[in-house]
C-alpha cells in the first residue's frame, strides 16, 4: 500500500530535493508539490496523507496547524524549532491524538548521531561549547541542529546535577562568546565554500572530545526524510528529530 | 577497607603519574613501587592486592602471567594488545577463575568515549577510517587505543553485514593507504609538539561524521587508572576497557 | 585577440568541467575536445594554441610530447608528476624553447597558498607530516598535491640545514607511518562523502600549525585553469604549479 | 656584552617562565624581578635596560609610558592592544625617538606565521573568520593575537578593494554571529582541557582554507621572547610582532 505524499516548499532548495526522492522511493507517491501561492487545499483534494514542509520560519506553524486539522500527519523540516515552538505544536495535536508530527532539525545520519553521542557525553565533562558553520546565504543564527544539540547536553548536564560551566571572561567585546542557548555557547560561522557543518568541543582537565558533522550534498538528507514519512503515520504525538526511528 | 597496590614501570612516565594518582585516592595504598631490575617478589612480599602495569611490550606477559599465578588482581596499561594477545591472557586466567585483569588501551575517559561511539556509528557508514597523532617519542605504530578501535569497527560492521569499503587505489607509493587492521585502515602521525590524539572519520554519500579525542596531559588517564584499580577485583576473567565500570 | 583551445580527457569529469569554463571565458575559443580513441591530429586541424590535459597518469606524458613537437603550448592538470617526470618534460622542451608547459597538481587557489605557506614554515619546525583525503574512486596514493607538497618541504627543509625528523618509531604494522615521500611522511585517507582535502601539519617543541584546504567542488579548480590558458603562452619553458602566475 | 633585563608580572604564569628563559638565555641577565605592590624605580636602581611587561590590560599603559620615561626599552605581551591603544603607545613614544617598544599579541613562532599567512590569503577569499580556543581562565575575549589577525585581515581586504563579506542572517540569538573587529567576525571558545588555539577559516566558492596554530605549553613562546629582548633595543619607536625580527 503506498503513501500519498505531499511536499510545501517544493519549489525550494530542499524541497526540489524531497520531491525527488519521494519520486523515487518505493511505496511513496508524490501527489502534491506546493509552494509560495499556492493554495494549502491543493493537499486535500489530492488526498495527501503525509506532508513533507521545508518552508521558512514564518509559516511552517501556520502550515502545520492546518494539516493536523485535516487530520494529515506531517515531516517538518523547517528550522526555528525553539522549545516554545515545540510546545506550541504539542498543543495544537492536543485535539487530535491520531496525528503524527515529526519535527526534526536534521535529517542526516550523521547529524543524528552527532546529537545521540553529545547527549551520552554531556555529563562526562565541565565544558561544552558547539560551534556551526554554513554557506552565507542562511539566514538564521544558530542551526535548527545547533539549537537541538545544546538543549541536549543542557538537559543531560541538569541530570547529573552539573553546574554553571567554568569561564572567566570579564573583558568581552559582544559577542565574542557566541549565543546562549539553556547555557550552552553556540557559535555560528557563515563562509561561501561551506555547505552545513557542526562542531561540539568538549573538555575536562588535560583532555578534549570533538564531534563534528560534515553535510556536503543535500541528498545526505534524503535517506532520513523518507524514513520519516513512511514512519510518521504510526506515531501519534509529537516525534523530535529521527533518533527513535533508527 | 583499603586496597594495597603495586606499580610496576613505576620510573616510567606513566608509572610516575600512577603512583602520585594512587597515593592521593582514598582507600587506595601504595605498596610497591616495582622498575627494571627490582623482583617481582616485592610485589607479594609487601602484600600488594592489585599491579597496576605500565611496562612495555616486551614484559607485559611475563608480569600478567606471575601476577595470575599468586592470585593478584592487574590492571594493564601497556600497549600492544592484539586479539592474539587478549586470548593468551584468557587462557592464563582459565586455572585462575577467581582473579580480575583489566586491560585497556586508554583510561581517559574521552578516548573511551570516542570508542563506543566508533562502534555504534559504524554500521551506517560506507567507509571508516583511523588517523592517530602522537609525539615522535612513541615506539609503536599504530597505537593500542588505534587497534583497539579498529576491531572494534570491524566487529560492527560484519554484525551488520557490511563488505569492504569502497577503494580504487591502484597506484600506490608503499605505506600511503596505512596498515590494515582487521580490514579498516589506520595512519600513524608522529610529530614534535603533539601529545596523544586520535580521529575517526566515517563517510557515506554527502556526509562525514568525525569523532576526535586529544589527550594534553597525562593526567587525563588517571581518573580512569583509580576507578579501574578500585573495580578490578569484584571483575574475575579478563575485562578490556574501562567502559564496562562507566 | 582570442586563444585557440583544445581539451584532452574531455569526456571526463575534469576535462567536462574545463570545456564549459573554457567556453564561458572571455577571450578563450574552445576549439577541440579531445578524448580516448580521437585522433590527436584534431587539434592541429582545429589550430589549437593551448592544450588543457586532463588524462591519466600513463598517456600523459606522449601527449605532452605530441603538442610540444607541434609547437602547442600545454597545461597539465594530470597528477602523478614526480621529479623524475618533471624532468622528462624539461628535456621534451629542449629543443622547443618557445614552447610553455604547465603543470600544476592543483589549481585551486586554496591549495596553491596552502604549497606556498607549507614552503615558507617548513623550516622553522621539526616535524612536518602530510594527511591527505578523497573520494574512494581517486586510483593513486598519494594525490600529486600531496607529492608536490612533499617535495616543497623537503627542499625548504635541506636548505635549512635542517636533518631527518624525529621518530622513534621501531615496532610498526606495515604502512602505518604512511609514505616517505623525499623523507616527508604522506598519508592517504579515502572515504566515501569526501572529495578533495588535504592538511599540512607542522610542530615543534610545545605547538603545532596546520594548514587545511578543503574543496568541495571542482568548480573551484577552473579560475586557476583559465588563468593558466591565458599565461601559458608567455612562459617558455617549464612551469610547476600556478603559483608564479598570482 | 650582555643586556640587562627587568620583568614586570613576574609572578605571573606567564611572568615566571619568562624569567627562567630570560636566566638560561645566553648575553641577558635578569636584574629585577617584579610584581604587584614593588615599586617601578627598583627596575632603574637594577640598571634594567629592557623590561618584558606580562601584566593585564589596566595597568600596562602606565607601565610602558613610566618605562619609556626612563629611557628603557620595552617588549610587551599583555593582551588586549586595539589599534586606539596602539596609537597611545605612538604618542608616549613621539617625544623618546631612540626607544623601543616591541608589542606582540603571541612570540609562538607558529602564531606568528599564521598571522603572516592570514595577511598574504585574505585577498582571495570572499570570506573570512576566526575562532579562537581557550582555557577557561582566560579574562579577554577575543584574545589578543584574534584582535591582531582580524585587523590584519581587515586592513588585506580593504587594500584589494574587498567589500563587505556575504551574510544573509536576520534572524540571529544575540551573539550567534561573534564579536565584529574591523568588519571581521571572531569567536572566542572557553573549555577546561584546552589550552591556546586559533583556526581561521577562508572561503570561496567550491573551497576553504583553514589555517590554525595550537599551543599546549606556555615554553613555546620563550623563543620568541627571547629574540624580542635582543632586538628590541635596534629598533626605536613601535614595532608590533616580532614577524621583522624573523
Amino acid at each position: 500500500m503506498t503513501i500519498r505524499v505531499g511536499v510545501l516548499g517544493a519549489r525550494g532548495r530542499m524541497g526540489q530535493e524531497v520531491c525527488r526522492a519521494v519520486s523515487a522511493a518505493d511505496g511513496l507517491d508524490l501527489v502534491a508539490q506546493i509552494d509560495q501561492g499556492d493554495p494549502l487545499t491543493a493537499l486535500t483534494e489530492a488526498g495527501a496523507q503525509v506532508v513533507v514542509d521545508f518552508t521558512n520560519p514564518d509559516v511552517v506553524l501556520d502550515n502545520v496547524q492546518w494539516c493536523v486539522d485535516q487530520g494529515i500527519h506531517v515531516v517538518v523540516g523547517t528550522s526555528g524549532f525553539t522549545e516554545e515552538r515545540l510546545a506550541q505544536v504539542r498543543s495544537l495535536l492536543a485535539g487530535k491524538p491520531e496525528v503524527g508530527v515529526l519535527v526534526a532539525p536534521n535529517f542526516a545520519i550523521g547529524a543524528v548521531l552527532m546529537m545521540e553521542f553529545a547527549e551520552r557525553a554531556a555529563k562526562y565533562f565541565d565544558s561544552a561549547e558547539i560551534i556551526e558553520l554554513h554557506h552565507p546565504q542562511k539566514v538564521d543564527a544558530p542551526s535548527g541542529t545547533a539549537l537541538r544539540t545544546a538543549q541536549l547536553i543542557a538537559a543531560a548536564r541538569a541530570s547529573a546535577g552539573l553546574g554553571e560551566m567554568p569561564d572567566a571572561t570579564k573583558d568581552e567585546i559582544d559577542g565574542a562568546r557566541g549565543a546562549t542557548v539553556d547555557g550552552v555557547r553556540v557559535h555560528s560561522v557563515r563562509s561561501r565554500g561551506l555547505v552545513a557543518h557542526q562542531e561540539i568541543l568538549f573538555g575536562t582537565p588535560g583532555e578534549t572530545l570533538t564531534i563534528r558533522h560534515d553535510s556536503f550534498d543535500r541528498a545526505s538528507f534524503m535517506p532520513g526524510v523518507v524514513l520519516a514519512v513512511r514512519s510518521v503515520g504510526s506515531r501519534p504525538g509529537l516525534t523530535v528529530g529521527i533518533n527513535p526511528l533508527l
